[in-house]
């Protein structure tokens, strides 16, 4: 089974956390891929350079200049970082961006309703499966910044992290047995949003409309879970979501979704 | 003939200079690996952020702050952005540094006499040609960034991009008839230096002796050579030393080392 793991923001932003993240990372057994998000670096070493984070809605407003920011601290620094700890914890890493190897192009997010800048989302169809097969079946860990390439070649642009690691285990899931594995703050779904032991093991379709009809999932939970089914849909065989320093126990300590 | 070109810093520092570069480099035939080095980008970003550079005898000593600034800039912005035109100019580039697939492990520099910091020299017997193998094979043009990874597992290092090139070729000879690439700001080397149309076209390590003897090569220009007829003692085939916008001409209107 191919694992496609996703982390974010505060796992990258808290050295010790990242650290013992990526030393059980390095040992999961099996082919796996990485992917990152940036967190708050970027922000401020944007700050440092004079750019104030512009948010809408809780989404980064990328002009040209927070491009250039986010390009170097996801691609350059946060990417180099992971890969050289990966390497030092007994893995073989090897970092890249969406435009390496055309692994990820997307297009430009339409200026209407809201324009985000230099945002873009992945086109699926588009996947670089041969770059990734390629590192894969060599034996090596794709660690992936999310930075794509515009497919029309406008040039490099901002992208989703967690849309980043979907179009990643989709795209894969047409050669591999996929699972993808969201890590995030919390423990998993949880039945009582103030019980962090409440952890839902295994959610199905039907579950699924079931929690969400008693409004157990709702809120920022509710497209989460819609995404992760539609991943399901498009080929992934499961998807667990769960806290980083669970990554090396057995169901991930949290949630998984499948059919 | 795998090619290993190398660019300077004053090529990509200049936006013009390095789309003209990139797309004549982008359809040279046959395989080929670029190296680039990091401008001025760097040093700007870096005072943008409040770290001076400071050089010792025009090296940059590279402390803990401005290895980041250099990593991010190199392996993220330079890196990238140049992979993403190269792909738009028709080529399948790649980006990587040394930590990724393990493709130049270092040595950090000692720190006596002068300390430069995080500095490394890259170790000819660890060269990762197992990575690079992989992407030439499979038809990608890598792009090596010049930061690499303490083979002792310490973290990132800033390197030379000179040096990195010549590592690439050497490593690369193993398996490949390989050509070795400077370009840098003159044409060639000059048997008048103050005239450009006074390219030595060809020099022999016996013609070598006698520009020596003659005083026509000294400064700078010694160790250049000096490093690039070791590169062809260790088994690459030719160096040629050229300007950026000459690398789509026959023999790049340079001077070509040979045995």
């Amino acid at each position: 089974m191919l694992k496609v793991v996703k982390i974010g923001g505060n796992v990258v932003d808290n050295p010790e956390k990242l650290d013992a993240f990526l030393r059980d990372f390095a040992l999961l057994d099996g082919p796996k891929i990485l992917v990152h998000g940036g967190g708050k670096i970027a922000t401020s070493i944007g700050r440092a350079l004079g750019i104030e984070a512009r948010m809408i809605e809780g989404r980064r407003v990328t002009d040209a200049e927070t491009l250039k920011v986010v390009t170097m601290v996801y691609a350059g620094l946060v990417n180099k970082t992971i890969v050289d700890k990966l390497r030092t914890a007994g893995c073989r890493p090897f970092g890249l961006c969406g435009a390496d190897g055309g692994l990820i192009l997307s297009r430009r997010r339409s200026p209407e309703p809201v324009d985000y800048g230099f945002v873009g989302d992945p086109l699926p169809d588009r996947f670089g499966l041969d770059a990734a097969r390629m590192l894969i079946d060599a034996g090596y860990t794709p660690v992936v910044a999310p930075i794509t390439a515009d497919a029309e070649g406008e040039g490099l642009l901002n992208t989703n992290a967690d849309t980043v690691a979907q179009t990643v285990a989709v795209g894969m899931s047409a050669v591999y047995e996929t699972e993808l594995v969201y890590c995030f703050e919390k423990r998993g779904v949880l039945l009582d949003v103030n019980d962090d032991d409440s952890v839902i093991a295994e959610i199905t379709p039907d579950r699924f409309a079931e929690l969400r009809t008693r409004g157990i999932v709702a809120d920022g939970m509710l497209p989460k879970l819609e995404n992760a089914f539609r991943a399901i849909d498009s080929g992934v065989r499961s998807v667990a979501i769960c806290s980083a320093d669970r990554i090396a126990s057995p169901g991930y300590g949290g949630t998984t979704l499948r059919k």
